[in-house]
């Protein structure tokens, strides 16, 4: 694991591949043979096979499932919050995944940077507009916002769903700057 | 049901439990068993099987795992920043479940309106001020901010305890306000 | 004066009430016999008379006055404001006071954690939007606010009891706050 | 009243001197014959009498007060706190008694503006910054802001004042900005 | 320069005249035979001759260029927008600027204060919204913006103009906070 | 000029080549003939001959300048503050300059989503607390501020280079904002 050699990837202990319990082992082998290497989110978060478990099943259930959002949808969401956020693995990461699935290699700093200003539909601005809310002032979301999200479009499903993820990543930018979980290096240049 | 009867408990529709799969059920069947009546954010998720299961998992990964925290401090962390999140239900349910677990009837409502006044530890009062900045301000989390930490005792691992919780209540306050999901009656009773 | 044994009720000394000007101390034996106790704001301002004189004067031209605001529309402006500025006492003492003119043991936690969720009118979502502007935001206050209140029956001498009010307790919440003034424990319990 | 006649002092009716009750009256005219003019903060409150009669009552209580405080020090506070809830009528009002005060025709605007770059000392800094998280962030306000004050020599009791005084006009700089009071044309020049 | 023999008219080192390259001291003495005194921004800056010059010739293209704003509405922007930065320096110069250019004493304390409630047109008012936006949330600024602007009359042109000069005085406050560039005493009392 | 053809690079006009005046064009033809490309800055300002020239003077005199700080660590202030202002041109065209400054194909990522987490040095992570102080807070700058810059061997010098730069492009990104100026799509993959 070379990327652990200089710069650690989390401030606290990463454990050793052998010394995680089979089903997680066996799920980061899976992805390291799909990817090319281990995204490091996995090995962060294997050292508490629990919350492990619980993470990337709910991540799973959001980002996998059958949905009117396409996948690079679904990682715009997660980019822009993220930035937001300041979440620095997340960004990275999930900038190469968008940049992937959109076939885009623009798109994610775009969208990163003020969405506003991205090479995206007018839908997808309110799709992202209602993340935002979501993100910075959920407290305050109502009948208007799901208004505007309608008027392009999207339904009560779609709506639970741009929440979801928007929701989901408010977790995971928070454990990823309190770990200061760092991306791997082949993220930053994916889909260029 | 007699609590779905006139306010809807949420924005979306909510499942008869006959429709729901068989786990999901049983584990609804005995939180009523044990709590005497169903807590609406088991009904409220359960429209998402796949999401419901990985909510609650990772719920009791954090909450009713071994630790040095209390379950009643686990319980100050979320009151105090699902307050800050304005969260309805998360403020009104664990508020109940926190002044049973600290045999508290004023803890509750002192957490939730400015934990920096309320009759807790200079200890718990440290715990909430990382909670805190975990929740609102997690990019800018340091190493001044463990270290406040530390000089009231807690290790590495409190302080991952700590910040998970008060992520995934970042999450869960955010689902709650979309789906304007509503506490039981029930809970603004208990423990006083 | 049990409530003074353990902790202190406020950050400053608190005079006895055989040392207080006659007046001041009538008015709070009046109260005590009213309300079967002395709520602690009583004591903790008396020590400087003149101060205690014109603020419960002001609360009184504002809390008691004639008006088309019920008197539980008043307490909701207090509650809602007050836990917007973090206000230990004002929370949970007028919570109480809501509670019992409202006659209705959840509207104080509802209007206190998230107003915009609690189980009250349109048109005093309507009032607690204008009062939360004026707390939060009076320089940018304007013709457009006024509107939205007037669409929903408010009339301009309702504005100004709802702004005076919410102007009151951006005082109120300040000076309790600054003493660390603690609310009496027979609140907590009232009319739920 | 000359200054009726083009531009309206308040948003609100404005009483005729005659049509009030005998004390606010005595009053108003004591304070004309004393400044050669009444400023507008009478005329606009004095509608509601009650509430005039409160206000100022609380006014004098805490600006007329012997105390450790001078009079220019007590219209600091009411300047920078002020300033920072944009209130037009008591920046431009309150600036002019400090020019007097102070016998300093360059004070008022340069706290107006920024008062840590102002001509004052140190000292005066020290209680400005007391000022302004009375003003902007009670909820937060502790024992190290109040050592930080007492390092400069202040007591318990400028605290109090210091405080009450960022929290009185909290509440008059709010009912300003509601009304909109029109600062007399008088006050613009004076002490300059 | 007797504005200099007592508290420094900057944190760094001024020039002496003599010593400055012979365009900027020509420039200097030029604004000194108009205005009587020599504005303290033009020694503050000479230091850094390059930075100077460009400074300055950004200055005069914005705000002696021909255009549908006049010059007072110009200053207006500066005020308004130097005020919510809190720059000594630009409100108190450009206010008496503002002063002289609109003949009202009173405008620049107005538009320092609440320029909301100042004494100006409400097309004045929509274009201090569209510059503060600028100066406060550019990243957000979108159709519905210009849209404002347009219904008042200002066409493209004057959108950029408005917006550069709210941009120029973003950068020129944040010069004048960090250098705690200290106005000339005249310009407190020219125009009032 | 292809990048012309689908989406505009600015909300505004942008002039031909031939239509500018000489020295303009001079300019512009030099940045093309070393860059490969014209970056699209030069042609959004170019329709504002003098704003262009003043525009580019200040940029190259503080860009281009001798001192302490290398062009790397210039390029780290802009991309810092103009992610903070959300500004897509400037992310995107300085984060390339920044990458091929260092060396380095990582860094402009890192910097632009949160400086705290990127590979840098303690003291270049001080030179951009500065920078962002500068960007977000300057009327809130003093010594402690100044003082933290000197602990890391800055001297008062860079701290004006460095305020400096963070000025700048608190003008330039609002400018880009306004004008919804589009990066080149060249910038995007330079230096990776």
């Amino acid at each position: 694991m070379s990327q652990l050699t200089q710069t650690p990837i989390s401030r606290y202990p990463v454990p050793e591949l052998e010394a995680l319990p089979d089903d997680i082992r066996a799920r980061i082998v899976a992805v390291q043979e799909k990817s090319g290497f281990i995204p490091n989110v996995f090995l962060v978060l294997a050292r508490r096979p629990d919350e492990f478990r619980a993470f990337f099943s709910y991540h799973d259930a959001l980002m996998e499932k059958p949905g009117n959002l396409t996948k690079a949808e679904r990682e715009m969401i997660v980019v822009a919050t993220s930035s937001a956020n300041q979440c620095h693995y997340c960004v990275i990461a999930h900038g190469a995944i968008l940049r992937i699935r959109a076939k885009n290699p623009l798109i994610a700093d775009q969208v990163a940077v003020n969405y506003r200003k991205a090479d995206i539909t007018d839908r997808q601005k309110a799709m992202l507009d209602f993340a935002m809310k979501v993100s910075t002032g959920a407290y305050d979301l109502g009948e208007s916002d799901l208004a505007a999200l309608k008027a392009h479009g999207f339904n009560d499903e779609d709506a639970w769903d741009i929440a979801a993820i928007a929701a989901f990543f408010a977790m995971s930018n928070r454990m990823a700057n309190v770990t200061s979980m760092r991306p791997n290096t082949e993220f930053y240049g994916m889909g260029r």
